[in-house]
């Protein structure tokens, strides 16, 4: 595996130090980017410069698809329900946009301009609950949903807590419990729940998008984010029964391997009887007060596409990372049970997180039930997706932000940790 | 062409007398449908029975595809904005379930009985704006979309009257004048604005289905209704651009032809420079205080299908249709021009009219700008789509009635019938 596969691997799991050193001479990103509309795409009828269906979710094709999913692949409506919305208190903090933070590789910039800089779609900082900031750009609004990529891992950690909390799925158990056709899977047969939710899982799926032989690939054909391939015929869970072993034991490695969250999907559903997009209106959209209904990709056969395909406004994003700082509780009710958002943020297996390139930046760190965990002095905890999919929540100064955006590549370790660097400053700096 | 396929035609462009008398002698329909749950579509993980999506439309596929169009079709959103909804008042009338009504074949039914036989959806009745009746079956709620088949043109006739009012667009000219490209069609070259709106033009359309070489079929295709087609890849409107002429004037006869208002769509973005969906969201769909973000199918280069691909809630088709009654006026502002309005009630051509079968139901009556006004004596006027979709407004006792349903055959001319002869029943009874 080269350097540059090592860097630009999916989501961010890099490994090892190098990463740091080789961005470190790297200039801050100098030019705005342009809008999508700006590059004329999509745009006249019919559009002269269409989506490269192949490459959607790669520059420039991104900076128009993110915010138009239900155009590209089949989804899933998660409806708010009937209630009235929770509305926001806006509280204005206009000097955050001029905070200078140091990015990770000794670079000064201000809020405003990596905003400006770093492919920024929206923005959006709550403190105490009220909305201190919020930013729209590249023709995106507080109405538009966008596409929340891995994000929608820590969306679905949290969700599956209701189930977990209830005895209908235990962390001890083993997925084939639940689900019989996984014993056909090598990767799969002998793992448990909490080594599925934690990512621990010993299997062979390389993230690695440069070899067309890496399992990443087939797997983006089963969801059906490549179009209506025979792999995407057979759908995702097919797919998820010919996932291979690798030689450690389940439970020892933090292995990011977006086929984990897709399980968790199927477990919520075989638990429920339900479809996956029912069970989170029932449990969380329908109770949150959310502004708009949800959207969730589905694979060609109607299953849910949990690792990366929940799509939602701003606002939305917002208030789901409210609830999950106020231990679950919104809109007066609990959604998802305390001692779950509890344990996210304190029983991790740091030793899982140890040989991560994360354990540079967060040594105390974990990964636990699809979040980052940082265990710094803040105890900040977060979601992050390629192409510049964030929610990061700091519960010492009650903040919570959401960024998404449509950086040109997928897993672009240097503006990831760009925006970490200002998120954190951000969060800190609002005491 | 055969007795059958005239009689289902799509949309109930029937002609003559004979499918009135055909159906005489036949039962009313005596058992009560299945819902898509107790079908057992798209029920499991993966689901065992999925939809074909060859025939996602027809029965009984389409009791669980209308309400999920999101996961059928590529759909585009048409942003509610975000001003408050318009609140319904309710004031239930508890008799109409029980009034009795006489069908255009002389059966007898209760409305009760004609909503639970004639595979009804959901079922909402104003009366001065106000909800006197609101049913939901098969699943479906206040909260679920639902596809609008034709009812969609009726929408699209509607809309475009901001453009005409303005004079962006002219009746009066050639659709070349604004879209260069249909010089190559030779059924639409020398074809009004006014004829497209009124469909008489004279092109040579089939919409029988049992015929594989009927351009319906094609139709189809291009707007990616049947899957990723060679045809769905060069989209809509290439294939508008093929359409050719029948020997007679344009302008003589309603000769009903889906692709006459995808060219609508087609001149609304050319008029505006702004794609369908956010030309409808800015005109009518952000003032109208719509409950939720109706979705627009799109075909594989995002082109609007406007023919019959709306998919809204149905206190949102009522809200639009109770804005239609009011002459364009609703939630305190004008929307739709009230002259528009008036002249798709008044103005429309019934020598056109005659030579079809709708002439012997409503021999006055005549089609308008997307709409069938009947011209009886109350006035009414309505949209319908194909398997029981329809929009039935009584200007005398101000009423509006919205039914969607899932018939098993596309056009059913019977169920078709008795749905009208039930909703205009409902509406004089609302004195």
């Amino acid at each position: 595996m080269s350097l540059s596969n090592i860097m630009f691997n999916k989501c961010l799991s890099f490994v090892g130090l190098v990463s740091f050193v080789s961005f470190a001479a790297a200039a801050p990103p100098s030019s705005v980017p342009q809008t999508a509309q700006e590059m004329g795409l999509m745009v006249g009828s019919p559009p002269k410069k269409t989506i490269d269906i192949a490459k959607w979710d790669k520059g420039p094709y991104n900076r128009w698809a993110f915010q138009h999913m239900s155009e590209i692949v089949p989804t899933a409506v998660i409806s708010r329900g009937m209630q009235p919305r929770t509305e926001f208190v806006s509280a204005p903090v206009e000097s955050i946009t001029q905070l200078k933070f140091t990015t990770l590789d000794d670079q000064e910039l201000t809020v405003e301009e990596n905003l400006k800089l770093n492919y920024t779609d929206s923005f959006i900082v709550l403190k105490g609950g009220k909305v201190v900031l919020e930013k729209y750009y590249n023709g995106m609004g507080p109405e538009t949903r966008h596409l929340l990529m891995s994000v929608s891992k820590s969306v679905t950690g949290a969700v599956i807590g209701s189930l977990i909390e209830a005895g209908e799925l235990s962390p001890d158990n083993k997925v084939v419990d639940y689900i019989p056709e996984l014993k056909n899977s090598p990767g799969f047969k002998d793992a448990t729940v909490r080594q599925i939710l934690d990512m621990t899982t010993a299997i062979q799926f390389s993230e690695d998008y440069a070899d067309p032989n890496a399992e990443v690939v087939k797997h983006e054909e089963a969801t059906a984010w490549r179009g209506q391939t025979s792999t995407a015929k057979d759908g995702l869970y097919a797919f998820a029964q010919e996932i291979q072993r690798v030689e450690r034991n389940h439970g020892e490695v933090f292995h990011y391997a977006s086929i984990n969250t897709d399980i968790l999907g199927w477990l919520i559903e075989r638990a429920t009887g339900e479809r996956f997009s029912d069970y989170m209106s029932n449990i969380v959209w329908s109770k949150l007060g959310a502004e708009r209904d949800a959207l969730l990709s589905v694979d060609l056969l109607g299953s849910p596409v949990v690792n990366g395909g929940f799509v939602m406004t701003t606002r939305d994003l917002a208030r789901f990372g409210q609830m999950i700082l106020q231990g679950g509780h919104f809109n007066g009710q609990q959604i998802v049970p305390k001692e779950w958002i509890e344990d996210i943020r304190m029983n991790g297996n740091n030793a899982a997180w140890k040989p991560t390139s994360y354990s540079k930046i967060w040594p105390d760190g974990f990964y636990r039930s699809q979040w980052y965990v940082t265990k710094d002095d803040q105890g900040s905890f977060f979601g992050v997706g390629v192409n510049g999919q964030h929610l990061w929540i700091n519960p010492t100064t009650n903040v919570v932000i959401v960024k998404f955006s449509s950086y040109p590549i997928s897993a672009d370790v240097k503006r990831g940790k760009q925006d970490w660097a200002m998120m954190d400053a951000i969060a800190r700096s609002l005491k």
